[in-house]
């Protein structure tokens, strides 16, 4: 069966920064859509400034996996649009949150944490390490590969230790990052990467970053037979009573 | 140096159910106090129905363990305290939440799950194994105990797989629990108990669960040595230009 | 490509205990390969009473998925077979581990702790509870199905905190234990099973054992495109020098 | 009580090697020691060259951690006496390995992988970077600090993902290593640490590398009160009977 994906873009940078505006001429959506030529997916898109942000719960409903770039707007994401994704993730859908989606609101509400970095943007050498060669989301990729510009994410990266670190970025000035990572939370999966700074042709000019985001695609895509009695149950549903014994024995 | 120990109870069962109130006349922080009988501690206590349910920001500034104790009323906990605690625990101070605290909000905000989990309450028996026996945790703790009557709690316990899986439950009807869990968040440590439910004399009648809640307080408090600079920024507290170049390199 | 499966038995209790040659007349090789029907696999069986317990180097590197019963005989086989099942694991074919397997010479090796388990057997019920319902090696389990009769495993488990835990037993004389769980060592990965015990017909009467056990060997099966350079290099290859820079940068 | 720690140093290098000779004048065992200065420890030494490599049954009984410190023979080491260290950490000692202790006997053990790593020696610049700012083993220090020479260890490093990620290398010709892990296997715990090549005085002019072994030290230690039943029983142990039934229920 197809994989769908919807590509979440906050399609900011592309509108009004110069740079940004050349080196992703149709959108970053655009360029990561890219990944999947030849397979076999649905692709749909939206961006933040679509209306409701261009997600329902129908759409999130038939996706399998969300992809996530975003940078400077988090704060302007409605809450009940992010806890929406947050709970999608918990009954099944995969997330990829790519570079700076690492302070978006749906990112921050399933890690618990600051999810805060080190960071500096002088377009500096990335190398990227292979730290787990057996995993799905690395196969086709050597032990390490460059990026030539860069923006620099480093530790101290304020999340929980993730379920699977699979690479690790290497930066000329100094730092080290855990580039690659996978959670697992409720019944869906998340993957970070880290690579993708809105002022470089990092989704456009390296097919290995492409290859990574595929593979992680199908790692974390919404399983496809869930037991049909999801059990999770959100305080929030239950009525105020004194007892939970809501799940019947 | 004294510990410094904030006891957060709900206070509504002791008030107004009559066999909690029987079984904890003087409150389940009483009980829980009792804990550290003999140990060089500062106690305070705090209950919902307090002013700002009893919580500052200096409180919990000065608080090296949080015990959490609360059932029927999560939901009425203002949102802004919730998210003080949590950004407590990120800063370092620890956290343990008991039984029903699994549903409380600042204990989902630190998980990003559900936290659901399945439940019925018949008295029946509970045993705790020891998963880690050379844990800080269980230190003094028999391969086994038995607790006469507890409110079963069931998986699938709908959280991230803890850092640290130190207690399993098992009970007479058929289930089995992750009754002793813990998770690293940000600077800070949490720790779940799952017994504890107001009917029972969970906290009065059973050392062992008393040893294990005073072992925990030792196990995550707040590092005494912290780095001066805590470098967990969180989004909010950025101002919207699009760079995140805040933390000097 | 079809999965080669290579069924591992001691073969020891259906040739001398009138009980399991009765519950598994063809043996409980053939009872496992079962968990195949319908599937598209190449499987090989390989007994310990065989010239070289039926295992050879090139059997292994043309296994994807080993799967491993033994129970009375571990110490009888020779150490340079468990060390070749090892280093097949180590660079990428999967292993499962079934029951008593918990003591084989390959898990102990993998593991690095003592195997070590709390047991006895009065044929009384066991039930096993799904702890991670998405994770694929329980796609199409119910959240807990039960056992009339098996072996009763308990905790504590002397092994390492497992990678993931995906299923947990509860006992009817009041025990628990972590069913199955995976560990990832080098580019392979290790799923154990507890169910199984030689006098009981677990592996024939129910269905899901056998589903779990179908799941888990696709789960764990070598890696399709594995880098070429496998690069880890055990010691034991290096000539004593003082300088251990073989791997050219 | 007093710390028991035992330093185990292979002894080669600063007899017939020039250069170590110079940086240790006192033998590597001596400025590890220093650690400790001021501390209320009791310090031990055993060396490679010394009768039974200066190890008993006894001394390990009585050692609450052992620091291990070894590079070019480690094949020589008695098999006997790797064995008795894995079984010591099993039943609660902690165990320090540095730098190439990676490929030691009693390490691999425990680990159970190959322990393989990239390495060549250029004496080029290492940056320390503390990944868990929260964790007893890096309080006191800084985001993070650099050693001006050190022999490069890079990813990928064969070893089952740690149960603490701790500090990661950062190293001036592209690698990245993570060079601060904790694994827990049976009831004790094992520190691993990169730094310490012998032709360069990392233990003798790094006061941050010392404390953090100094900090491991209290961190690994032997628990003061294990409980009197260690119930890790290893296979050999067991006469060969059709049946595991040893632990009485």
């Amino acid at each position: 069966m197809a994989l769908r994906i919807t590509i979440f873009n906050e399609g900011y940078h592309e509108r009004f920064n110069p740079i940004s505006k050349e080196v992703y001429p149709n959108g970053m959506h655009d360029a990561l859509a890219k990944a999947f030529d030849g397979e076999d997916v649905e692709i749909r898109y939206a961006c933040q400034y679509e209306e409701n942000c261009g997600l329902t719960e129908e759409i999130l409903d038939n996706t399998d996996v969300l992809i996530w770039w975003a940078h400077v707007l988090h704060n302007d994401l409605p809450d009940e649009i992010a806890q929406m994704v947050q709970r999608q993730v918990l009954k099944g859908m995969g997330l990829i949150a790519l570079h700076s989606a690492h302070y978006s609101k749906p990112f921050r509400l399933l890690m618990g944490t600051s999810c805060s970095l080190r960071c500096h943007d002088v377009g500096e050498r990335e190398r990227l390490w292979v730290i787990e060669p057996g995993h799905p989301i690395v196969q086709g990729i050597p032990p390490y590969f460059e990026l030539k510009h860069e923006e620099m994410y480093g530790e101290r990266f304020d999340v929980p230790a993730p379920d699977e670190l699979i690479l690790g970025g290497w930066f000329q000035s100094g730092e080290i990052f855990r580039s690659g990572c996978v959670w697992r939370r409720g019944y869906g999966k998340v993957f970070y990467f880290q690579p993708g700074h809105e002022t470089y042709a990092t989704y456009r000019e390296y097919p290995y970053i492409l290859k990574i985001i595929r593979n992680a695609a199908h790692y974390v895509a919404r399983p496809a037979n869930l037991n049909a009695n999801i059990d999770c149950i959100f305080a929030e549903e239950l009525e105020r009573v004194p007892d939970c014994d809501r799940i019947e024995y």
